[in-house]
């Protein structure tokens, strides 16, 4: 949970809401309740974006609150492809100070998602869970395949799903295709493995098996932050209310993630995600079942 | 039809049969014969590969046969990511001379395709036809664009759907977002449009409907020379074959399309093309179906 100053070809906003956790559980929150969530904040955070949070069950008593530290602030400016950004500002204030605590109240989650942060700290998370999870999904970063390697793969051991993006899955693999890389992956330890390739989709690996989600084709990006977290959300969302992790309904997740992802680059930050209802998304869905079904016979 | 050499991160040809008209009319003779082949060649052109173009139903009367200069030829080689690539040589040879003449036996040809080619060429084409086909479908290139656009724009007027890649969509509509390039250039004349994004698969556009196939993730592409040929030949191939020119059908004609380049890119040249067999073909297109279908309730 942070705040962000972001500049896209189409705008600018100097202060705006952000954080993967912030986005996951908005996305989550439209698919299962409570969201048990994990996070620290400064004084700065302000008490109507947590009280909007919690009207969408968004549980917090996971969320430290420093009194003397300002939030995590992020600062970038996206290029007009809107795939590539410049980072301006990382200031960690207070996220040098994290560690994770979880509540009482949490023990017994069944469905956890591991936004990208310190590997370590993600273990931690992990090891404090009394009862493994039905499913724990993680997300991390090419930052910490170079400068924390070794809790990075400690920490792909103990899950079940990872989401990366092509040139994360790239670089952890060492390889190029992106069906070896996939492979290598899964030899790593998540069976179940995302690759994210934003504009162009996404692609779900299991063994032998892969499944390919298309991006929506949209008229205007016009802010991508927080879309791969709001995909995460969405994809861990609709697992837990289907309360079902075979691959066949990772497929149905990664639409799901997809569509709440394509929601979320409408407006800057969380902003189009606090606005959208289940009639909203429904449509949406329906969009991408159009955009991928074909017919044919095969003799 | 000419000939190509060609150097990949994975191997290297000096001479090897190639050409657009070449790859489209291997991979269009698996749906519909005869294919009524419009091309040049020089001397250099071997006897075998016409050979075996006849053999598959290949006409090539309309195939001009140069006694005194040699074959169209093209060396380029490929970059590690295999979507970029260095031309090293353009031998135009008989190319130079080309003034396509449709042979009175063409005419009443119903499914059309015009390779990539001088744009006023193509319009010849077109109006040499005495009656006017079902379908025309043309490929066209960014050198065109920078190079001969009022022709080209003209042809845009005469012909049904648009093959082209996704910068070349960019260029020629002024539009960033492929939903708005879409839009513009279906103003220009073709209803269809087909933007090729390589292993990132393909968008089909016709009013406010759109399509998205999926390229298939593959462990290794060998040699991406002559894909995007291929993928015109399987398309229009498909619905010749099914005399259906329904938005619903070219669909299906563009998973047909992906399917067959997914061959081309195996093996150098067009050389997976003539190994492959109808009972390849359908196994291939049911991994696409596997590859993006998905079950959804919505409620």
């Amino acid at each position: 949970m942070a705040y962000d100053a972001i500049e896209t070809p189409f705008g600018k906003t100097d202060w705006i809401v952000g954080g993967a956790a912030t986005y996951a559980a908005y996305a989550a929150s439209n698919f299962i309740r409570p969201i048990n969530q994990v996070s620290i904040v400064g004084y700065d955070f302000a008490q109507e974006e947590m009280d909007e949070l919690t009207r969408r069950g968004v549980n917090l008593e996971g969320v430290e609150i420093v009194s003397d530290k300002k939030s995590f602030f992020w600062s970038g400016r996206y290029h007009m492809d809107m795939n590539t950004r410049d980072t301006l500002v990382t200031d960690l204030n207070v996220l040098t100070d994290f560690n994770p605590i979880i509540p009482e109240s949490y023990q017994g989650s069944e469905f956890v998602m591991l936004g990208n942060v310190l590997p370590s700290l993600q273990i931690s998370v992990v090891q404090q869970l009394k009862i493994r999870p039905k499913l724990i999904v993680m997300d991390t970063m090419n930052f910490w395949m170079d400068n924390a390697l070794p809790d990075l793969k400690k920490l792909l051991t103990m899950v079940d799903v990872l989401l990366v993006n092509d040139s994360e899955a790239r670089q952890l693999s060492g390889q190029f295709s992106l069906v070896k890389a996939a492979k290598e992956i899964q030899k790593m330890g998540p069976q179940y493995l995302v690759i994210k390739k934003g504009e162009h989709g996404a692609l779900l690996f299991h063994g032998d098996q892969v499944f390919f989600a298309p991006a929506l084709p949209l008229e205007e990006v016009f802010d991508p932050t927080g879309a791969g977290d709001t995909f995460a959300g969405g994809f861990i969302g609709h697992i837990a209310q289907t309360r079902d992790v075979s691959f066949e309904n990772m497929k149905t997740a990664i639409i799901v993630g997809s569509a709440m992802a394509s929601f979320c680059v409408e407006k800057f930050g969380p902003t189009r995600l606090k606005e959208i209802t289940k009639r909203d998304i429904d449509g949406r869905i329906r969009q991408f079942v159009d955009l991928v079904n074909f017919d044919i016979e095969l003799v």
